[in-house]
């Protein structure tokens, strides 16, 4: 069986995925594509052999030629695409974030409950890095002991101009919070934000960089440096700190270079370039997913969880202290297989 | 467009081989496959949809459902099939050695060149490694100046049993012949061949470990490590150097653990541990490529190339100085791009 | 000239002093040893040609065979020894802490300057270890732009028997409190203490690991893992961040095995194994120091200044949030040269 | 006891370790200073507290407040001075070639034996090198099984202006054979001599890089790259290789920069750079032994050894195959302690 995609939203992620599904993922054809700039749409379309551009998302998400949906467009029109897709009975891969505010993220695991079924996937695509299965595949094999503090690191090189200081929260350290919440398989209770000394180099008055603690329900501490002016390039590293030992994802690398004086690696120009396996493995896997009518990668309640931790890491900003993170009850669709 | 592939040969690396093309390939099909052990073929088939299972592998190369073939049967086959193949017209991906004799590679490629068109590529997949590309860009970028030396490294953890010592040259050392030749764009010229003082586990009078050293035509000295039962995993390294500085491909290594007294990271398991992404991106480019009627990967020139270095390899076994490496004239079709 | 020392206290580190200074260090004698059990100071004392054993330690201080006084002894008696070496006018090096107390630090500091010499230096060795002078040159040849945040490690493998939740401030988070005003030169401003979830492995009620915030005059935020029973070994580590990079400080690593399957080197077993050549050099500098007439390393107000910040830390155990470190003027006399 | 030592030769070496000796050296005191050139030993000496110069070498041999001598002066002046030091009695730390000829060298040993005391010790101070001495730690420990193979590098940023080829040999491989030596507690057997293309930035017609094969009494088979104008800094590297794992050491490497899109480490400048830790406990060492009446470090056997192998290698640039290392018997008084 060969999946039959809508992508909608070419921007660049959007282009990329395009890209990814057509070059490098088994059992899955790109049939349908829109963006609200539909030259753009046509651009990334005719690349694409059999793939037709639909200038309504709405009628991509309901035409008989797509099997399945991937939302790559604006954040604020996430909610209602990925809610038409449950109406259409349509997986759907939704970038993150599922919804910007926490009732949106909400309202669609309360209308997927309803439905019955999973069938969304939200993009936070650390969950396919090689390097954190291996720190989670670690943690399991008890290498470590008992899990008591996570350290992280998240730099970017250069913020998109205009990027206010709660940006780095919802846009950056969100993923962070999903993975605190997937490496652990707990829930977050308390957000605070500190704020370090800012660069010079960012303007608007923008705080940059941020330190961020998040505490958990067994009292585990994971601190995140969220810095998206760090100039020298992108990382994202982290130590996970046991009752016996520690596990440390660094960045890849595997060509080191003699030359003046110096042995250096190459640092990442951005996420996409750091994350290009991890995202080829988040499709290959949702493709395969939806051959199999089976949710995977993060569900509507891990998209809906990081969107409440993201809100109070907002409001922690403005506060002295933490911010508790209030969860609904989690409904049984989403018990973890 | 689809291409329907056959596959001919379903023992470990054949059997991989239809896995990582039905489920990590991009536009491609297994949709025939054959083996001397017809229960085997029928074992691979029965996990992918559509696809036959032909006892006669000539039939398969005939068959009017197949667009390509991929050969991973045992070596003494690959010349009669390699060369029906080019009788059929099609694309053909053949595990090295291409033929396990200069005679019949050389004929492959004579054929090859009457039919005046690439069809034949060779499984040299460490030129789909990412390290490897890197040094290769690495040196193309001129970061190093001109090359001088390659130091390689190439250690598994155990032979399978009954290797003999020439083994470690066709099996093992080959690989290294073809980076050497791909890395530098040169022919080799001699091969020599010491035996350092054996490991005590290695039964039956094998020699291992071998320490090769090749020259090319510019002069570059590179020496080879081979070490087949080096017990504690599979490693394969090189450090390129040159007039200003020198390019070190270590083994990729993400997660270091911290606990006991240590701090480590994993070793990998065999060359498909090791070169399993590599493996992906050498299928995924041949697929595009016969899409592309565009052959790519290593020539049938490369594979003829290699196999006379390991000849050479083979007779310095018995030799106390260097053997030379005689190549016919390189036909015009194998003109690099 | 030969410096002829008097040491006090003949434990642990006392007695390792004793051996440092007399089979490392250029220019010195060790004159005279003190301990309340005399015993042991015999012990040590027999295996060094000329050295007389004192059982009075404020008689070493006055003694005419002794140019200057290690202090090595129970914290208890650190004031009251340094203030009689400024009475003979005599220079010290003492242990960290200088006193236990901001109060005694502070009689020190007061004394001192009433004496108008600088005569004390304080045993913060990680001063002299050669990877934090390189990033202390780092920081000052600019190659990371101005400093923002610090981020460190500190695990000790075992907490002796007893360790109160208050030791892991005084004893261990206080060399991170000197690192910052040292590698900064800048005053800490406030401390704030969270309580991880503890290792099951910690018994008594101690909170095992801690986690500590300390602010300094700029704004620049630096984060500590305290983690006195992390049974793997003992581990320091610090990465400053800067606005245009970073430095990095990790255990020194010269060997990497290979065996069974993985990549493993050492990790130091405790803060002596990990900091030997920095206490070699500590003791160099300081004995040069003395035949120059010249106070070097870190200063009485050094000393004030960190048993201030410990204090802060110790009641911050208690408080939800920040506690303030209020220091007095800063005298004339420790002008950084 | 403090040992008074002669240092004749001040030249960058011999200065370097009359500021070692008088800084960093405990028990010593560096009592007499000869040089060819008088302002030089003048030059010198005047940092030195109580230090005499004299102009003739051979009369600071024999001078009666020189308990001790270092030879640091011109190669050709080695046999003679170590010949004085044995008639006078004294223990003498000669800087590497004991003598420029296998018979010089030999005539030492012979020397010595008849005076039935061993008293020179040659200037190997890779011996220690704390990354040396963990490898052969780490090989006595048998973690790694029987060694079978050594892989060498050996670079230099740049040669001194007219350095011919055979100075490769003399001046830089012999490091590694005294390395093989040492850590294998073999002798060596043969060695061969590779010319790789030479980098174009040589001038004069001396080949650059070399290429040395060594072979030791049990089979071991060392290779060594030999670089000296590698451009981009001095680096030495080794991997032993065993019947189980292998022993890699790398250059001391602790912090690491992030900017401008690399993560890099500094290398070192030369020898001095990387070794100095190495020198500073070879002198250490040396005195503390010359104290205990003992010879500690590299013999005169030893500084024979090398002599003989690398006179062999000089002749094996000559040569197309190896060239035998024949040494005469080893007396007696060499039996490894």
């Amino acid at each position: 069986m060969t999946v039959r995609v809508g992508v909608i939203g070419t921007g660049i992620m959007g282009a990329d995925h395009v890209r990814t599904l057509t070059t490098s993922v088994a059992g899955v054809r790109v049939s349908a594509i829109s963006d609200l700039d539909e030259q753009r749409a046509q651009a990334v379309a005719v690349e694409v052999p059999g793939a037709r551009v639909l200038s309504d998302p709405l009628a991509l998400v309901h035409d008989a030629g797509v099997d399945a949906v991937l939302v790559a467009s604006a954040d604020s029109t996430h909610e209602e695409l990925v809610l038409a897709c449950l109406e259409a009975g349509k997986p759907v891969l939704c970038e993150k974030p599922l919804a910007p505010t926490s009732d949106g993220a909400l309202r669609i695991v309360e209308t997927e409950v309803r439905g019955g079924r999973r069938l969304v996937s939200v993009g936070f695509m650390r969950r396919y890095d090689p390097g954190y299965v291996d720190v989670k595949a670690g943690l399991r094999d008890k290498v470590i002991g008992a899990p008591l503090m996570l350290h992280c690191v998240h730099r970017n090189g250069f913020s998109a101009p205009g990027t206010a200081t709660s940006g780095l929260i919802t846009g950056s350290a969100v993923h962070e919070f999903d993975v605190v919440r997937w490496l652990l398989e707990e829930e977050i209770t308390r957000v605070t934000v500190h704020r370090p000394r800012s660069s010079s180099l960012v303007v608007g008055g923008t705080s940059d960089p941020l330190f961020v603690l998040v505490e958990t329900t067994s009292g585990l501490l994971a601190d995140v440096e969220v810095f998206v002016n760090a100039q020298y390039g992108y990382e994202v590293r982290c130590e996970l700190v046991g009752e016996y030992g520690t596990l440390l994802l660094d960045e890849p690398e595997q060509v080191r270079r003699r030359s003046s004086r110096s042995r250096s690696s190459r640092v990442s120009l951005d996420w996409r370039d750091r994350f290009a396996e991890a995202y080829r493995r988040e499709l290959q896997d949702w493709v395969s997913g939806v051959a199999a009518a089976e949710q995977r990668g993060a569900s509507a309640w891990d998209g809906y969880a990081a969107t409440v931790a993201a809100t109070a890491g907002v409001a922690a900003l403005e506060s002295a202290g933490p911010v508790p993170v209030d969860l609904e009850k989690r409904p049984d669709l989403y018990e973890s297989r």
